[in-house]
């Protein structure tokens, strides 16, 4: 692995060494008494470091857009949603939702923009929708999405609505409040801010969502998704008693366990104002450099990565490369055409934490736009 | 981990140290030049160890059971399955094609047995099927089918017939001819013969499962599982170039590369033999005490496990337990109320190949059976 260099991609994230121990955890039975109480924790963390008390977490085998499919729950045939799209990953949630049958609108905001809170407020009172989606962070713009303010807002106009966030970027780098805020889904994956290797699919639940799903009118058309599976075995293994549906990933689980325990041994407003702390630093140096974020406006720029603009005559191809030549690995666009007009950093975990990962991330940059000739 | 045993639960198995290291490989991108041939190796190897030239695999993050989701992808509402039943997971993998619109006729075998060639025939002459699904190992009895002969007599009778099997616990402990068997989906996960942690469905298709779902009349009523998404990024990892459409789990990837590594650097025939040898092993040791395995023939007893009745007035907990306490981790009953009535063994993977590890289990189980009053 010499070749490796330091993962500073939007997620998969560079893993604290004590995590990648647990991945190795010799082979445990997932109703062993030992690992029991390791799956029980972790769904406890979960509610923890989202800030509920009551929520009810799913940890599952699967890709964070795994999260994605579960809301094959609460959706029947013709439902209205409304999403809220500030990038690649909106648009593909909106297709997912599509495929359940659930009837669109969407709120698209310019590329590095959101939609506005009149915006939202006025489509919420036009149509009664049972569900509005928002990307807290787009991973393929780096626009962070204002949940808080959006989600009250939203509740205070139509309480039944179900407020759904796509967190998967969020989660362990951004401020979330499960409750206060009124949140009613949270989808994640383990592999951004909560620094576990990818392969878990981790979704919240509020009682009003459950609730939801209880009382739909016909049955739920998934099997491995279906709630009704997956219920009984979180709360089972919450009251440390083994269970069984399908075999989750006991290793991926011992890794979460881990950093869950790292990310929960401090307040979490901490790690919050940490992350705000580096990205700030990283968007002053692009700003330094000449160079323009993808985000409008700080206040639309997230705080676990950072989209910029690429100066003219450059490709982002080229910048990964010259980055990777440093051992620094960043990722290009994911955005149609203009995937090869910016590139992408994360920054979010250890790297940010304790690793000041970022300092290393901007030289390297800084060197690279020189060798391909950018000149401020 | 002081306290943990050996496991030789019917999966997950025992894990060789370098599949383990390989789980704790550093934060490495998605799309790395580094990961993508190990990806596209992988997907080489699984096409190997199931004996084809020209089938396709896919490998998704998730649990084996996602395998069985993904039929979605060839069953359309009201399509003809019949299901042979040979337990607990063929009961259930029909409760998953019941939720994708599958009309199921189950051919359900006394526990213990098989449906013979003969009731299989005559139900494929009586109904046009779509598909056959065939539970090579049923985890929950032991049972082996004979997925040779019943194959090529429904492709005799039926050549659209799609013959699917559920190989979860049977790839890399049991023979399977993909292609001159004419097998059309392969199902399994990662956790038992392949001897890599859980967290991987690992599903293999025919050209004519392929053909079935691309000329479907109906759209496929899913996302996560939908193959449409997931048969290109294969295509562009075999061809050695990234893709994106979930983050892979690139570290039980890593696992999976070396395991199978591990499994085909010597003649699968090999493997094959010395599963069916290490079985009998078990077996004869299993009839030596008194006690008698669940499948009713050796024939149709699986190779990389072994189901055992207990004693009159044992109940599985207290064997489980005893053994426990010796640092042998075994199974219970998972068939209703037949549970607590026998316990499981499974004997695949390194715990076969090289290290001897029912030795210890027979050792363990003939202790255990005496001190809890257990006389022949």
């Amino acid at each position: 692995m010499s070749d490796r260099k330091l993962c500073m991609i939007p997620g998969p994230i560079e893993f604290h060494e004590d995590v990648l121990t647990a991945m190795s955890t010799p082979a445990t039975s997932h109703v062993d008494p030992l690992f029991v109480p390791i799956f029980g924790e972790s769904i406890e963390m979960i509610r923890e470091v989202v800030v509920s008390k009551v929520a009810q977490p799913l940890i599952l085998s699967g890709s964070g857009t795994l999260g994605w499919d579960q809301m094959v729950n609460v959706i029947e045939q013709g439902d209205e949603v409304l999403v809220l799209n500030t990038g690649y990953f909106g648009e593909n949630f909106a297709d997912c939702l599509k495929t359940y049958g659930a009837k669109i609108t969407q709120l698209r905001a310019p590329v590095g923009s959101r939609p506005t809170l009149d915006e939202v407020t006025t489509a919420v009172k036009e149509k009664k929708y049972k569900m509005v989606t928002i990307t807290q962070v787009d991973t393929s713009t780096g626009v962070l999405s204002d949940i808080k303010t959006l989600s009250l807002a939203i509740k205070a106009l139509s309480p039944e609505t179900l407020v759904v966030i796509d967190a998967v970027c969020a989660v362990g780098s951004e401020e979330i409040q499960f409750d206060a805020w009124k949140l009613d889904v949270l989808i994640t994956g383990s592999q951004k801010g909560l620094g576990v290797p990818p392969g878990l699919s981790i979704v919240v639940l509020s009682e009003q969502a459950i609730n939801i799903y209880e009382s739909r009118k016909t049955p739920v058309a998934a099997y491995y998704s279906n709630w009704k599976k997956w219920l009984p075995i979180m709360k089972a293994y919450e009251a440390r008693k083994p269970a069984y549906f399908a075999t989750p990933a006991v290793q991926l689980i011992y890794a979460l366990h881990t950093s869950l325990k790292q990310i929960t041994s401090q307040p979490i407003e901490k790690r919050w104002a940490k992350h705000q702390e580096v990205a700030a630093k990283f968007r002053k140096a692009v700003k330094d450099l000449g160079l323009k974020q993808v985000a409008v406006t700080d206040d639309a720029a997230a705080n676990g990565m950072t989209a910029v603009w690429l100066p003219e005559g450059l490709v982002a191809g080229q910048l990964v490369g010259s980055l990777a030549g440093k051992g620094v690995q960043i990722a290009g666009g994911i955005l149609g055409d203009l995937s090869p007009k910016y590139f992408r950093v994360g920054h979010m975990g250890i790297s940010v934490m304790e690793r000041n990962h970022i300092d290393k991330v901007i030289k390297a940059m800084t060197e690279s736009l020189a060798e391909l000739g950018y000149k401020q």
